[in-house]
């Protein structure tokens, strides 16, 4: 009776399958990664003792995770949090103590691009930081120049983003970090949606992340539950030296564990569990293959509404997100009509145009849907 | 293939229907909520627009909840959050960010005790908040004439607790509100593992948890991941009026929901399914029975340790937590003895003694095994 019941509550929100969902950067979670969580759904990852495989299966999780971020020596660390949010507000948090207690600042501040996600200007005022906005570069990525120009004695934290949220644009890092390095000011990158992505891809015609082999990358954000394809929730907080986690490790006196190095107190074991599955199980190869297929469609797509020419494109298609602004009529209006037809699409507030995110679901087929309708509504 | 290498995995930890873990504020979540949850597995209740009826749920839920907590003015809102480190975390940010805009402080304060859990001491590291620690009665409860000593006007809330997590004791909120409303400052109260069970419980020999009928309750913490027995991670943050959310509210541009009043952003949809299935389906009188069972553990067990007569015994079972002291030999011996034979038993630190949590899942039979090998270990 009840799993009907739930069936049929669940089934009053669309499916990822159903192609609709064009806004989101998640997709429907692997099967493999399901079952993992299922079966981890009763366990805390918070508690060392008790879960204590749990403990390890986080400990391999993380080291696989941070190769792939391209640590290579050895010392890099991290946890599996909630999500990006918690995982921009633990490197912000964390660098922000660590500056306070190595420098005399009296007005922390930290140097960010107005293409950042809003977690960082939530964090910046929980922690008292001041958000410096940098300028954002023509094809709008953080403008290293401008950077150098903003970062100041009170800097905590330079921001850079791997996949900004509304345009997918990748920042340029090592850019970022001569700036970085002359001022010593550590980097923070939100790789959160493009962290995996460009660190799996290989022989791309663009650069790899290159992630933890910059030296003044400090604290690294990417989501599992975003592109390894796992529950939510399942974020990654990741840093380049353990050493560094003493800034945020709080006594848990009654735990045997004693410390703890997140915000979050209770975890999902059934997160860690799978994303173990998916590294175990699916592999490299098979992600590399699916994140393919994601910028094949995007890149389809992107032809096609070059070709109708009624758009104005934005995007580099560094990352599977495409952005484009109607000619001849308001976005508003159209996004609204969109939504009417079914379609799930949101704006990218940064140009005021419409923004597709280019996850598994969404295929060729749905694609082409997509674009009937399209060129139907800006036609009538 | 997969499903046996994952129980097989799980298998090398702890269940808890073996009756061994005596240390956990979790339990076993109910059939039904693990149900709900793994329906809803790939939905987030951080988009609004797309999962519409999760967010509907949602605000159904915490009608319900705030109701149970003692909302009686209709006013009262919160969200499902992770957990009650996130909840104690947004509840003091409100409060501080509220305190900031309307009074002229320059280094907040808040008053809390040895007893508070220590999420409150990571949140006031992050929130830049001065913790003024005010003393403990003699049955280890926030002392109200010290809350009167110790507040200033840089003081922006009066932390309680309602379980504390290594007694279990319940502070007497009537009297803080009476030092509260003197000085026109907020309680907030950790009733992370307290609140629904004191709420819910009637005809008690304690006091009812009186929530927000107590007008300078303005936050509230409590866990359905504990005490309705849904998954992890499932917390709840709750508040007396709705209006008081802007202090944390921040825009999200590009979600067409526009705003966020949570620190984390993707949100999963299975924990407030889960809530709402156990709320549904099981039904605050199954409830009420559950804990019921839990309190006559504890009794049972409280009784057999006092007539052995080795023992300080601490806790007045307000809640089913019971902390006892070894007076022959050494707590951390007896508790590495009771590991090695499989009991899963932490420590209350704030004693230096042991504790235990009566859960659902600890019985009458499981509490006399422990019993025979408590003994056997303190007699030789």
């Amino acid at each position: 009776m009840s799993l009907k019941f739930f069936k049929e509550l669940r089934a009053r929100d669309p499916f990822y399958e159903h192609g609709t969902i064009l806004s989101s950067m998640a997709s429907k979670p692997l099967n493999i990664a399901v079952k993992a969580f299922s079966e981890f759904l009763d366990t805390n990852a918070g508690d060392l003792i008790l879960f204590k495989n749990i403990h390890r299966m986080e400990r391999y999780v993380v080291r696989k995770l941070v190769k792939i971020l391209g640590c290579i020596n050895g010392r890099c660390s991290g946890y599996i949090v909630s999500g990006g949010s918690e995982a921009n507000f633990l490197s912000l948090w964390l660098l922000r103590n660590y500056a306070l207690k190595n420098r005399r600042i009296r007005r922390p501040e930290i140097v960010a691009s107005y293409a950042s996600h809003y977690s960082i200007i939530k964090a910046a005022n929980a922690l008292g930081l001041k958000i410096v906005y940098s300028r954002l570069t023509k094809d709008y990525k953080t403008d290293p120049d401008d950077v150098a120009e903003k970062v100041s004695r009170n800097t905590i934290a330079i921001v850079a983003n791997v996949g900004s949220v509304e345009l997918g644009t990748v920042d340029n890092i090592k850019e970022i970090a001569k700036v970085s390095l002359e001022h010593n000011i550590p980097i923070h990158v939100d790789a959160a949606f493009g962290g995996f992505i460009l660190s799996i891809m290989e022989n791309l015609k663009f650069k790899k992340f290159p992630g933890f082999t910059c030296n003044s990358v400090y604290t690294v954000t990417a989501d599992p539950h975003k592109t390894l394809f796992t529950p939510i929730p399942s974020g990654g907080f990741f840093i380049k030296d353990h050493k560094f986690l003493k800034h945020i490790r709080f006594k848990a006196p009654y735990l045997p564990g004693k410390i703890t190095e997140t915000l979050i107190g209770t975890r999902s074991g059934g997160s860690i569990a799978s994303i173990y599955a998916v590294l175990k199980f699916v592999g490299l190869k098979r992600l590399k293959k699916i994140y393919e297929k994601c910028y094949e469609t995007a890149f389809y797509f992107y032809q096609k509404l070059l070709k109708i020419g009624k758009f104005k494109v934005y995007g580099t298609l560094e990352t599977p997100i495409i952005c484009f602004k109607p000619l001849t009529c308001s976005t508003d209006v159209l996004m609204k009509k969109l939504w009417k037809k079914g379609w799930i699409i949101y704006k990218c507030s940064i140009v005021n145009g419409l923004r597709l995110v280019f996850m598994p679901h969404v295929n060729k087929a749905s694609v082409d849907r997509f674009l009937n309708d399209l060129v139907s509504l800006v036609e009538h």
